[in-house]
């Protein structure tokens, strides 16, 4: 017998509910697609059918410790109304929380789906030996979380960990914000892909106009494949997803003196290829960084658990997400358990 | 009869001295120079002796609750040792806090000059009906600090806060910390001056350069003179002012999120100047400031008290501090009130 908590990731693509136990162990876990084009009412429906026949599955299992759904957008912490959703359409300025509620007829915790990712990597990934941790999701966008004393550090509207628009390069690349050279332009998936697009239009990369070419789907992984097979545009680019997303985790080093910063997301995969640069405008930028970065070499490239002595983290440590997918999976698992928000 | 603290500012120039009760009405102040020449043990004793003296004479007053020192440096938070002071010759890796303790017979709370001002705007100032707020001090360097829930945020080693050293112009001017286009190369005193000195050089500033021919002690406020006379030259530069110091703050509201962001320190009183600049750079740069800006444009340009609903505060204030330099002084004088660090 273990007391357990459903969590559930709500994103644009899939819809992913997992029942974990206060270990932290993971019971099960259903995948569905979001069919998001059957509308909101429907995707909720899913979704409750299914956190039912999990909750009724395993009610012999341990006692139901509550409900967390991450979902992407900007939620208002205080009446759960989702107020925007740019992967969900036609979801904004709904009372989510209300209506899955009512349907399931319990409580349940909405957050963001950054949020949750950091949540998740604090609890059992890599930030787990720490209090306070960032953590930089980069996918789609470049999403961000903040956990301050074990909690998610919210912000006075719930938008703290905007860091994806966080300016690194001031006469840089238009952003769909209104701002210039965010980090996001950079470091994002969709941004790799469309430096590699430049490069393809400016003739100097016969290797990823060859990739683009043969392949309709060209992505960011595909730019990776190429990257480590050492083609020199595709091996510029994380240059330019390290140094960009170095300059942002150097500000946020400087400013919150943190133990740990862990990067997760798609483009985390690409990790051997952009980190060298992170490390690199780390070291030139961060006074904070210089003076507490791990003593040795080795836990900069290989990322390391946070060295936690009796008196508490007095190291800096950046690295690799440890979740992968399922980060936001357990993070919204927990937060019925921890029972705050 | 009213329990009173006393709070010290230690600074480079001036060792200021303050008995403050616990509605913040300064009781008495006492304005020394710090003799740093004449040495640390002196100093400390001149500091000493003033504060045995206010204790005595207002000992009937009230009860003291204790003494706070702010100084400028990084101080380990848990051992009272200061690591490094650059404006205090001779000091660095001292246990500070234990000498002082040891002349008083009594506890004290040793604290950061940038977080003491914090602490203090938000005690009495300009934040004071907020709990969470940042303060930035552009004086001689470009130093920070950040109340979070009504107490200092130190951040893992005590080095938060370091806005002075965020990058907003990845190759701009070299700084002494070895990173480049730092907020202090545009946003501090010296700053200022160089800007007005690469100007005269340039050729193309005759006013700045009459100025600083006449004026051996040519300064920022020289600067600010001028542009308030309508020097264009003089203009430009507390537009660069204004422009690094906007980029900074747009990174912090998307990171933060919090209702209050006070610019204090010596530039301040160039508010005028270049606070069009930080607004504009804020309305370009920053969606979380698009989404939490408050609706009356004068509340920008004039400064504003945080708009506080029953529901909390849901804008995003950037003023002027309101303190001056005795913010650092309330904010030492309230750090034994508060019975936290």
């Amino acid at each position: 017998m273990s007391n357990f908590s459903i969590g559930v990731d709500l994103g644009g693509t899939n819809l992913r509910i997992a029942a974990v136990n206060q270990q932290g162990d993971l019971m099960e876990k259903v995948t569905l697609g979001t069919r998001v084009a059957l509308g909101k009412d429907h995707v909720i429906r899913e979704m409750c059918d299914a956190i039912r026949v999990l909750a009724v599955k395993y009610r012999d299992a341990g006692s139901l410790q509550g409900i967390g759904v991450g979902m992407p957008g900007i939620i208002d912490m205080k009446t759960g109304m989702l107020r925007e959703s740019p992967n969900l359409p036609g979801w904004a300025e709904s009372p989510v929380q209300a209506e899955i509620e009512r349907l399931l007829g319990t409580r349940v915790i909405l957050e963001n789906d950054a949020n949750v990712a950091a949540l998740g990597e604090k609890w059992l990934g890599a930030a787990k030996d720490v209090d306070d941790m960032i953590m930089l999701t980069l996918g789609t966008g470049v999403g961000g979380g903040i956990v301050l004393e074990g909690r998610i550090w919210h912000g006075m509207t719930g938008m703290a960990g905007e860091f994806g628009h966080m300016t690194v390069e001031p006469e840089g690349t238009p952003c769909g914000c209104g701002n210039r050279g965010c980090v996001e332009q950079y470091a994002s998936a969709t941004a790799v892909v469309r430096m590699a697009k430049e490069a393809i239009a400016s003739g100097r990369a016969p290797a990823l106009a060859t990739a683009a070419n043969s392949d309709p789907e060209f992505n960011a992984k595909a730019v990776y494949n190429l990257a480590i097979q050492g083609d020199e545009e595709a091996r510029k680019i994380f240059g330019r997803v390290g140094r960009a997303l170095g300059i942002c985790i150097a500000n946020l080093v400087n400013a919150f003196n943190l133990p740990m910063y862990v990067v997760g997301g798609g483009v985390a995969s690409a990790w051997e290829a952009f980190s060298p640069f992170v490390f690199e405008e780390l070291r030139q930028r961060c006074l904070v960084y210089a003076a507490t970065a791990p003593r040795s070499l080795l836990s900069d490239r290989q990322g390391a658990s946070a060295q936690v002595e009796s008196e508490g983290p007095t190291r800096t440590i950046i690295t690799r997400a440890l979740l992968g997918s399922d980060a936001g999976l357990y993070g919204a698992a927990q937060l019925p358990m921890t029972g705050r928000r």
